[in-house]
């Protein structure tokens, strides 16, 4: 187990109190505060909790069907800084009442300086790990898995059981494939096995379209990986659409539905399966939420123009329980 | 002096690990996550301080040139509920490295239940109210200066000078008008007075268009009060607007700037400084910041249509402090 330092993040705010009496100049923090932000549908409670955010230099390669110019123009228009695509990482926790599910499980803080901040949000939102009754994934790109353990191999959620799309444990167990991918792929295939590998008769593997939890049932997203999942969450007479990596930057693939990232294995099914869940959830004026969307990732989503755009939730306290039934 | 219990927003995670060991359902918690946001502006930190919504509940009345039926539709284009409008509260500190300025003090407490968790998240970002050098008042509405006070008439910050504009302190502070104001706004004027009447000699006015503090400047943006001010805050090249309530909710009165809402107490001469505003932070692209924006409450403004739209700053890491210039 990691050590959990529930002040972790205050440490900022540690050291403005320990510079004692000098009132003139209270020091600046130096640390971002807690991303812990939580909301309801029907009866679930979902808490979003940051990761951080990875800032990843743009090169020619990013998407493979527009050019830098046209990216860079798409992040001008949302006054974003040129050549540098923010990459957030926001895990989200379904608290159905009987279960505590985990949908992703952050970089484990193995991915960029600037991510790695989950635990110690977690800590915050009041929610020990040994809590997490199960961690439901995605896909098997690092920034999604390497949370379940820490970089010296230890479980994080020791109570926590796995449950992983069959198709993906597939794809990415596959020695053979393993053996032919290019050496950037490699990586990915040994890094799946560096989580699972010992894990296997603990991971659960579900079809996608099958419930995964109450209420959580898994949704075939191919294209970003060849299993990649996405989830609807329903409570009474509520539902949502948590759509993982289909959707990744709103800025860049939901303005663009049609671009194909690099990290999109298959693009032109990555594209369909984006244009699909975003058309869905358009027209159904569905809640939505995405790995990669900035904290706190939820929101809704319009049509404009040729694509889409976020309206991202308005930050709001918690809203009052529902009441039972009568009857 | 008020309580500050650092942990009060920690409430209920406290429940959750009191409950002890039983890991099958994690109780839900019952609050919010808190709401500390920091940001930086070339040498200057800002951090946003979240102190909650008060949902109010929509009359004919709120909008005087537009019904409630264009109204509701404003709202469900941003996916909220009709009928109801929610107005957030952020206050926002600008640490310029000698100073710990304030601008605008909350609710107190006293305006809304879903309202008044700001000292809770003031004690999350490690900030203790005695801390606060300066607090800037944008206008004496209620919910800008209550915060000033506890509701037993207490200073909340004991070593902050209080700047407030010189036109807002003639207006409210004046009998005559005070005597002759409809029963609504005599709350108002009665109000003013319980804030600042004991508070006279430590008081300082200035005029709007001053400089209030090292790199904070005033702007005259007269309407929605008669001294309504708005400010800009400057470090090395870098500047952003505060725009206070010249721009109130952003899917109303920034999609639809001639809107004259009611609280708007010159309705023609607050949609002429909103339009102006929005103009200028749109055409020179700049940083903005609204008190009654959701939290954190800072993005940056488009043109749209014949209006404008707020697109929010994406939540990220506190970015790195600037390095000093050589020499």
């Amino acid at each position: 187990m990691t050590t959990i330092d529930r002040r972790a993040l205050l440490a900022g705010s540690a050291a403005v109190l320990a510079a004692g009496p000098a009132l003139a100049a209270a020091p600046k923090a130096g640390v971002q505060g807690p991303g812990v932000y939580r909301y309801r549908l029907g009866d679930t409670q979902l808490t979003a909790i940051d990761d951080g955010t990875w800032f990843v230099k743009i090169d020619d390669d990013l998407v493979r069907n527009a050019d830098t110019a046209a990216v860079n123009r798409a992040l001008a228009a949302a006054f974003l800084p040129p050549n540098i695509l923010p990459v957030s990482f926001t895990v989200l926790l379904v608290n159905t009442g009987s279960k505590l599910v985990m949908i992703d499980a952050g970089t484990g803080g193995q991915i960029a300086d600037t991510a790695g901040v989950m635990l110690a949000n977690l800590a915050v939102a009041g929610i020990e790990p040994k809590a997490v009754d199960a961690i439901v994934i995605s896909h098997f790109h690092p920034d999604h898995i390497n949370g379940i353990k820490t970089k010296d191999g230890e479980k994080v959620f020791p109570n926590a059981e796995i449950l992983v799309p069959e198709p993906e444990w597939t794809f990415w167990m596959d020695e053979a494939r393993m053996n032919t991918a290019p050496d950037r792929i490699k990586l990915y295939f040994r890094n799946a096995r560096r989580i699972f590998a010992d894990l296997e008769k603990e991971v659960r593997r579900f079809r996608p379209g099958a419930e995964v939890a109450p209420g959580i049932t898994s949704i075939p997203a191919f294209g970003h990986t060849p299993g990649h999942t996405a989830f609807s969450i329903a409570s009474r007479n509520q539902s949502m659409l948590v759509m993982g990596d289909a959707v990744r930057n709103p800025y860049l693939f939901a303005r663009h539905p049609d671009w194909q990232p690099a990290f999109d294995m298959d693009g032109a099914l990555g594209a369909k399966t984006r244009r699909q869940m975003l058309d869905r959830a358009a027209a159904d004026r569905m809640l939505v939420e995405a790995y990669h969307f900035p904290f706190p990732a939820c929101g809704h989503i319009a049509r404009s123009g040729k694509g889409y755009e976020l309206v991202p939730a308005p930050w709001q306290p918690l809203a009052p329980e529902p009441r039972p039934r009568a009857g």
